[in-house]
């Protein structure tokens, strides 16, 4: 095999490995979207066929040699190419390690946890999905041994959700962050609250989703490659390569301001995923690089921008257009207060920007201690409940709003909530840094996201997944992580809205 | 390899098999239905991707190896095994005389044609198509030739989509049909026609969409495994097996009856296909058998059972709830006169039931001269106007609205066509005999399906592709095929209807 040859079957076997996964990625979508609702095991038998297949290609021997000789030769490669390498290398390195049998048991404990989790949330009957969640954590323990020994089961799982996190970063962060929010939270609650009227009433879903798409038109996103749909939870996703996007929203007509949000923040993963460089497309290169990296772009748009001053300034007219009747006597003002209103609720979805690190503490706390043997499943709950009493002051009245609320667990993602946290926090960064060049509030004001939109893609959206998180962050914001440049933000803007 | 090993082996072929297929059917449905304007050709790729994998499973040794030792065993499996090898081993040695690279190509013709024609059509601008519907007849014989070439390429293509029709066959039956549905046409056409005010007016797409499910529940569709989208063609497809169908409409503002009979005519195809039995979910017997026993099924909901007097006294009442302004001066026996108006149109799709065939016909004509080289692509907008003229009496003002608006020659349907009209007419002699044991206008008029469907499972959907059609249609009917059934059901409806 010349080099060459070597990097031609590169290119092919990533085509294919995009195809299986764009395949996935729709069964999952049709899920979400479309599909009657008693098709679930017909998709699972699909979706463990494609992922044995899968498995198979990243495992089978030509494709171990094909990467250890390009490895072997890897002067010869470019920065691309290399990368390309070394991640192929470690996802197969990972799967080999698995048994093949317990790599398809672990995958299918997905499909049949989300199914007892959605019964059990609906019942609010942690007992039902408790041995699920057992499974979930002796299954991630035991995977997590196979791929690497040496390291703690929790670290493995953060770090296979974000390169590079560790428990010790986690831990220093959320102390960082708690120290910082929840006194400020005291004080925001001893203040009079915001009046949020301007958000509330009944709001037919027609003119939501005109809002919907106008906003979408103001994000940039491309109505040729990224469409809309509706699902019970919002999400992001890319279908074969960034040229295929698909957000979605949930429309509730008591408060526009939801669907609104979900929006923008789906919007901002979209308009990460389809910034990759075009030649990213088929190779694994493609796409956002992390959850981290993407919750900082989801949550910049969403909190950053949304919910800054200056964007309600823009927006309140275009929303007085499609809701005129209940914002005849609006102001930007009270819309910008409305939708900044600070209040502890049960659940992280619907959480103001404030709480919402708290939100992610708490679940950070539990499958940290959960995945050490230090907390047994069963007592899982109680343990929510108080530490929501504890960080938020609130009471938890069952567990469909509190431990039940969210698929993650279900779903497989253990060592995923922290990256929400983290994003919001390099965000503040990024932010701080677009500000040296951009007129961000001018652009805000003026409805033309265009320079912030391409300050992003030059400096993070292009590359894909060529660089590692962190580097990529340095390179973007010339400067290491410091999570006091976030807590610092959210002090200045709630200082000065509840007057403190 | 023991013969037990054998047996399960075939059963996880198939598995794999409907796994590709469920893949590529969901990427069709998707690119039909949700998917932004710009992604065709990141969906051709992984469309290219998944059909190569699929290829290679079907050609490859161990496959080849393995239906040649079963079928050299066959006295050892029981009817089933036996329909399965014999169905995997067509596909597989069809495959295999196709050189991979030329099939490869005529799938990509597919896409890419199927593009051009959306333009072509959009601009009613034959020339632009022509070069690719060339290719397609071009790449058809080619194919043909490799297959079988000891057969007449239109021949092999009939036969291909219909196990056992030929060019003589379907030349008697649209002789036999023309002769009498011609001079019926111009019989009708010389009396009154009967008034359709009572389906024309403006019906906004909420209430079409609540008549829409209550047909669904008429039918007795599954709601936990038959979905319901809006496309632009209406359409039906299994996902995976048939415990996953997708059925689709369209609603016009100006008439709920089309999105209404798309709907029975939809349904009859999903019925058809959940009715396999359940056992043969993953393997290549499950589903509908052909493109004839398929139209018979759907057809017969849409017009024996649909169209019917009986249907209509049930259905008026229900109308009359969902469209109370619009229909309260009008009477069941005026919404059957309305629905069975006969008018020579343009599209077939939206023909009645009498000229239907007619439309089809047409198609017939024109596929099989080109095939044969006796038409030249050139010159078949002419022809199709010409032959329009000569059969419906109607000019063609345009190709979007002639020979441009099907998709079935872009797509790669050729000889595709005639099971429309053979579908029809198999349908009238499945009624003939379905009426000596069952009460169908008694069932029709309580709105109870049930005893129709149960004839239907018992006879013919139950079996999915256990036996070949006209096998199939000799069981369920206990008689040969004759097209003079139908023409005598279309002669004494019409008599009747325009007092002849």
């Amino acid at each position: 095999m010349t080099l060459e040859q070597a990097k031609e079957k590169l290119m092919d076997l990533q085509k294919t490995i995009t195809a299986y996964n764009h395949a996935l990625g729709l069964l999952f979508f049709d899920g979400a979207t479309s599909a009657p609702r008693g098709t679930a095991a017909n998709r699972g038998q699909t979706m463990s066929v494609l992922s044995q297949a899968l498995y198979r290609l990243n495992t089978r021997p030509d494709t171990v040699e094909l990467l250890a000789f390009l490895d072997e030769n890897r002067s010869a490669l470019n920065e691309r190419e290399q990368r390309m390498v070394d991640l192929l290398r470690k996802e197969g390195r990972k799967m080999e390690r698995i048994p093949a049998e317990e790599y398809m048991a672990f995958r299918r404990l997905s499909v049949e946890a989300n199914a007892v989790w959605r019964t059990a949330k609906e019942q609010s009957d942690f007992a039902l999905f408790a041995p699920y969640l057992q499974k979930r954590f002796d299954m991630s323990r035991k995977i997590a041994g196979y791929c690497a020994p040496d390291v703690d089961p929790y670290d493995f799982w953060l770090n296979d959700n974000e390169e590079g996190i560790s428990r010790a970063l986690c831990d220093d962060f959320f102390a960082s962050v708690r120290s910082r929010i929840v006194p400020l939270l005291q004080a925001v609650q001893s203040r009079p609250q915001l009046d949020n009227a301007i958000i509330k009433g009944r709001f037919p879903v027609a003119p939501q989703a005109v809002l919907a798409h106008k906003l979408m038109d103001v994000l940039q996103l491309d109505p040729l490659h990224v469409g809309l749909a509706t699902t019970e939870h919002p999400f992001t996703t890319s279908l074969g390569s960034h040229l295929d996007e698909r957000i979605s929203t949930h429309y509730y007509e008591e408060d526009y301001s939801y669907s609104m949000f979900s929006i923008i923040h789906e919007g901002g993963h979209a308009l990460y995923n389809t910034g990759s460089d075009d030649s990213l497309a088929y190779t694994v290169l493609d796409g956002g690089v992390s959850m981290c990296v993407h919750e900082s772009q989801s949550r910049f748009y969403e909190n950053y921008l949304g919910r800054s001053r200056a964007f309600c300034e823009y927006l309140f007219p275009v929303l007085r257009e499609i809701f005129p009747e209940h914002l005849k006597n609006g102001t930007a003002e009270a819309f910008y207060r409305a939708i900044n209103r600070v209040e502890p609720t049960l659940i992280r979805t619907q959480a103001d920007e404030l709480t919402y690190c708290l939100h992610v503490l708490v679940r950070y706390e539990l499958e940290k201690r959960a995945m050490a043997g230090e907390l047994a499943v069963a007592d899982m709950p109680d343990e929510w409940n108080r530490l929501y009493k504890e960080y938020l002051g609130i009471d938890v009245p069952n567990d469909r709003r509190g431990i039940l609320q969210d698929s993650h667990w279900a779903d497989g993602y253990l060592g995923y909530f922290p990256s929400y946290a983290l994003g919001n926090a390099y965000g503040a960064q990024f932010l701080r840094k677009m500000k040296e060049t951009v007129d961000v509030d001018g652009c805000l004001r003026r409805g033309d996201l265009r320079p912030i939109n391409e300050w992003n893609r030059q400096h993070i959206w292009q590359y894909g997944c060529l660089y590692r998180p962190a580097d990529l962050f340095r390179r973007a914001t010339g400067e290491s992580f410091d999570p006091t440049v976030y807590a610092d933000y959210l002090e200045q803007k709630y200082t000065a809205l509840y007057d403190l």
